[in-house]
């Protein structure tokens, strides 16, 4: 079986540089000093976004290395979703030990072009290191209408709260290395005038949190009305899973109590996606909260677990 | 002594945010799903660039944080540098150990944050993940004159080859540690319409090699014109040492011939920098060559040696 070690550093650039895929505004792409793309025009703004996946944490060691790649572009491409905003140019950091084999290196990259072609994403670069795991760093830049891209801070007194798909156990279902980024529901929901969005890779729980304490606004979860995945209803305590499990790459956003044919007119643009009404925002509230249940304490408040990197 | 696993992923966020320089073009910094900025205007290119810098191999466990985190910023500033660009906006992706005491992490911001705002480099987000490695993965994104980047493929037939700065044994010296990136010089030497440049990262004969190949064409060096650093004179063999070592981040150039008082010129606008005539271009050759001596045969093959992550 052939390894990395048997490729030089520019020998397996070499062998990656068809998998990256161009377009007409990339000026000058992989190999120089730094990549040259033409920017945005005038009444857009940038978007600049990275992340990083990492061996035993994201994925594990026997995952198709195929998805692999699909997974470290396609949660990039879900930040920008979230906003609304259209990604354009990527670059792809790769670490990995020697003793990876070649095979390997070309699934992760076949999976990173499958999905970058499909959103018309160029990779313009990166860099290639010996490591002692296999990780990714994807930075990607694009571009969103000037004052428009939809931010956490945005919940207002009176929106109700959507979540698109289900969630939960998204690690058990595959979902997390198979998600599709919902870039075209994102710019609908910027067209459509929606302000706050969020995407769904804490843990809803973490995403409600994020959204009450940026826009200093009490949330109220309907949770009953959570979308639960067809792998999480067959557990014990699924709300749980739905809540706090993370990496359902879905959307989590706010609606406008005048918008009336919201649901509708979503519906109908995106027949085959899930739309679920899961709460409303209340008043005004420093810090934010986050309430469920309708008791007449006003509700629980929602434990805002999530997952975390270092505290586990 | 306190470590990063007795903070939360939120709570590190949390502490390094202060670290965070910011700019006025920057809409929307670290915190949301993406960063926002006012793209370039009409008459630039967007330049993007990634590096990653790693634990035992680009630095050791025992490396000043401070000058770790000024490195990960500066060898991308370099290649910025290398390009006549300017660096505007930066992400980083932070990984450690859970064991990492917490004021690694202060230092290597701490390092950033000089660094940065001596160059008026906003950092607009990133991530930290635990690893078992401490990696930072640093990605820039700026802008340079369409038009107007300085290339590898640019060396044309007449040109000079110049090189700032003395070369070698960056690592014994810390050199590799504490380096200014060039970008003064970088877009001097674009305003002067210079075409040809690249930062030696891997090294001098590595990137002679680059040029020569991405230009088609022959380069000349002048083995003996060579600028050797104060620590690499007292080796038994400086000159390989400052070919082969890398990690010095100075710019190589080439100068066209009618630029009769280039010299002169750029001792005036810096006169702390030395700059050094070492080779010549020659005639256009399909996948280009270095050679060095001038005996009857032409010169011999310069070995395009340099540092390589995979076959150490």
């Amino acid at each position: 079986m052939e390894t990395l070690s048997e490729l030089s550093e520019r020998g397996l650039i070499r062998r990656l540089r068809p998998q990256l895929v161009t377009r007409p505004d990339v000026l000058l792409g992989a190999g120089d000093d730094c990549a040259l793309v033409k920017p945005p025009p005038p009444g857009e703004e940038l978007v600049l976004k990275s992340d990083p996946i990492i061996a035993s944490r994201h994925f594990l060691p026997e995952t198709d290395p195929k998805r692999i790649g699909h997974k470290a572009l396609g949660r990039v491409l879900s930040d920008f979703a979230a906003m609304g905003a259209t990604p354009q140019w990527a670059l792809i950091d790769f670490t990995a030990p020697p003793d990876t084999p070649i095979s390997v290196a070309d699934g992760i990259y076949a999976g990173i072009k499958t999905l970058a072609e499909r959103h018309h994403v160029a990779i313009v670069g990166g860099d290639t290191t010996s490591d002692t795991t296999l990780s990714l760093h994807v930075f990607a830049a694009g571009s969103v209408p000037a004052g428009k891209a939809m931010r956490r801070a945005a919940a207002n007194p009176g929106d109700s709260l959507y979540v698109t798909g289900t969630l939960g156990r998204s690690f058990e279902s595959g979902r997390h290395l198979s998600f599709e980024p919902r870039l075209d529901v994102g710019r609908w929901l910027l067209n459509r005038g929606i302000r706050c969005a969020i995407d769904i890779s804490d843990g809803l729980a973490s995403e409600l949190w994020h959204i009450a304490e940026e826009s200093n606004a009490r949330l109220f979860l309907i949770d009953s009305a959570v979308p639960l995945s067809p792998t999480c209803v067959r557990m014990p305590d699924p709300l749980i899973h739905a809540l706090d499990d993370g990496e359902d790459f879905e959307l989590l956003f706010s609606v406008p109590p005048d918008d009336f044919h919201f649901l509708t007119d979503f519906l109908q643009a995106f027949p085959d996606v899930l739309c679920t009404p899961i709460g409303m925002v209340g008043e005004y509230l420093e810090g934010g909260r986050v309430t469920y249940g309708n008791g007449e304490s006003g509700g629980k408040i929602l434990p805002k677990k999530g997952f975390d990197h270092f505290s586990e």
